[in-house]
């Protein structure tokens, strides 16, 4: 019985290394050098080429290296028997609410517009906006988003959330899908942490960023899919929005030839909101893989019909 | 008798409308158009012309319209009976801590080098580091410095402070002077918040940058007199510092032929750090208006000779 592990864009020996550390007995096979597909019954995956799962017969569980799953799920080819498990992980969920602090932080204080001045070596004391008068409004309050609200309001934001139902979780007023347009007018920083499903796909468009209170301002911190790319610069050049952070992409790494690169109201980090510590979750991986050897049930499994 | 308003940087026609609008009865007169001198008893100043309060006879306290009094006290034509006073403000307080914060998560999570990838559309994915991983040394242990490290430490950051004497406030591990290595040993990003005194200027020199913990840098939101400005570059160049960013300068506005400008590791924002609003403060000017007309002793006066 073996591990797989797959990943094009994170290195899975230091994977392999974290894994091995637990448990030194483990027997680990890292693609592309596979030679024992038959033996794979659980892999550690991270964008993964589509329709490689085909080529392992015993496969019954993909466990993805961080909290998302799309990367999983899209591949039409993921054979139907697979379970699905996704990172859970108090240090991600913390590096991503600290992440979006920094963000909403910066946007209020006009950070991004005193780099822009220096690169044209301006001097202007634009007033701020206190945090107490900023509102941020956060798309997807699961984990991930209320974790985000909590920290954001304990730093004097003033923070609304969206999710399917309306509530109230930790003092923080969540609109549902029937009052998003009521949500949207609310909103002068809305922050994206949406899962990816079919009804989430380009839901960050023009006609939503219309919406927003004036002076709107974009934090995409779920996936490049929620973005409709073209709409975020029609709805800067519209006012629609003043600017937008991305960390996330269509396409990752973002090409060269993209017009964002470029655009003074649009900042660009590497997709490094929240980045998996392999060492921090060798342990919960490694119990999911006893789990599935004993056939017990997993811990964060994904509903796969729903994707999240 | 009359207030007279004084500002070369900040518009004083809002500090005046301020004050009218709690008092109509007020009589105010704006500096360069003083047709009443021998009136002024109370003036509310930032940056006078040096030598200027010489031409007021009746004089009896200058206001500081922000937290820093060395603007006034610097002046060697300072009428001697003087009362010096500062402000101290809550909100001024806040907006400095979440300012430092945004800087201090700035810097953890490497949000200047991405946006410097950005400019040459590099896409490069540098782990981060926590805010339990950072060590935070703050000079300057007062107000403003506490009220940061409270922030800091609440947002996970590892605090430490300096002092002239060593204490313990808040949980927070204050050094005194006579351990300055050891603040700095363990110290990665310094935040200068200390007061302008004979003793503080040029206290950011080489030497300090020299004894500062690995991959250091440098956050000056107190004034320009603290830092040797040649020295930073020179610290930048050897690899004692990564970074800084700096809030206030040697001479502001920063002069467009001045290096900083083009550094690209040195982050430049116009003294904004924390901004007084004159609606907010002009309470507290006033009931020091009414005390020095009652002769009863002033808030927030500052000991002329220490300096703070």
């Amino acid at each position: 019985m073996s591990i797989l592990l797959v990943s094009t864009s994170r290195d899975p020996k230091q994977w392999a290394a974290s894994l091995k550390e637990k448990n030194d007995a483990l027997d680990i096979q890292i693609y592309p050098d596979v030679d024992r597909p038959e033996d794979v019954e659980f892999a550690i995956s991270w964008k993964h080429p589509e329709g490689l799962y085909q080529e392992y017969p015993n496969l019954k569980v993909i466990a993805s290296m961080g909290a998302g799953v799309n990367h999983i799920l899209k591949d039409e080819q993921l054979p139907k028997y697979v379970k699905v498990t996704r990172i859970v992980d108090d240090q991600l969920t913390k590096d991503m609410s600290q992440f979006v602090l920094l963000q909403c932080l910066a946007v209020s204080r006009n950070l991004f517009k005193h780099l822009n001045d220096q690169s044209s070596k301006s001097w202007n004391t634009k007033p701020y906006q206190t945090p107490e008068k900023t509102s941020v409004g956060i798309m997807g309050f699961g984990v991930l988003g209320q974790a985000a609200g909590k920290v954001l309001k304990s730093n004097g934001f003033d923070v609304i959330g969206y999710a399917n139902s309306s509530k109230t979780v930790d003092g923080i007023e969540v609109y549902g899908s029937d009052q998003q347009d009521e949500f949207l007018k609310n909103t002068q920083i809305l922050v994206c942490l949406l899962p990816v499903t079919s009804e989430t796909k380009g839901v960050l468009n023009l006609r939503l960023f219309e919406k927003l209170k004036q002076d709107a301002y974009l934090i995409n911190v779920a996936r490049g899919e929620h973005l409709v790319e073209e709409d975020l610069i029609r709805a800067i050049d519209q006012g629609a929005l003043r600017g937008a952070s991305l960390d996330v992409f269509q396409q990752e790494p973002l090409p060269e030839s993209h017009p964002f690169w470029s655009h003074e109201n649009i900042q660009i980090t590497p997709h490094i909101a929240s980045m998996t510590d392999p060492e921090s979750v060798a342990n919960q991986l490694l119990e999911n893989y006893r789990r599935m050897k004993n056939g017990e049930s997993l811990m964060n499994e994904v509903n796969v019909d729903k994707g999240y």
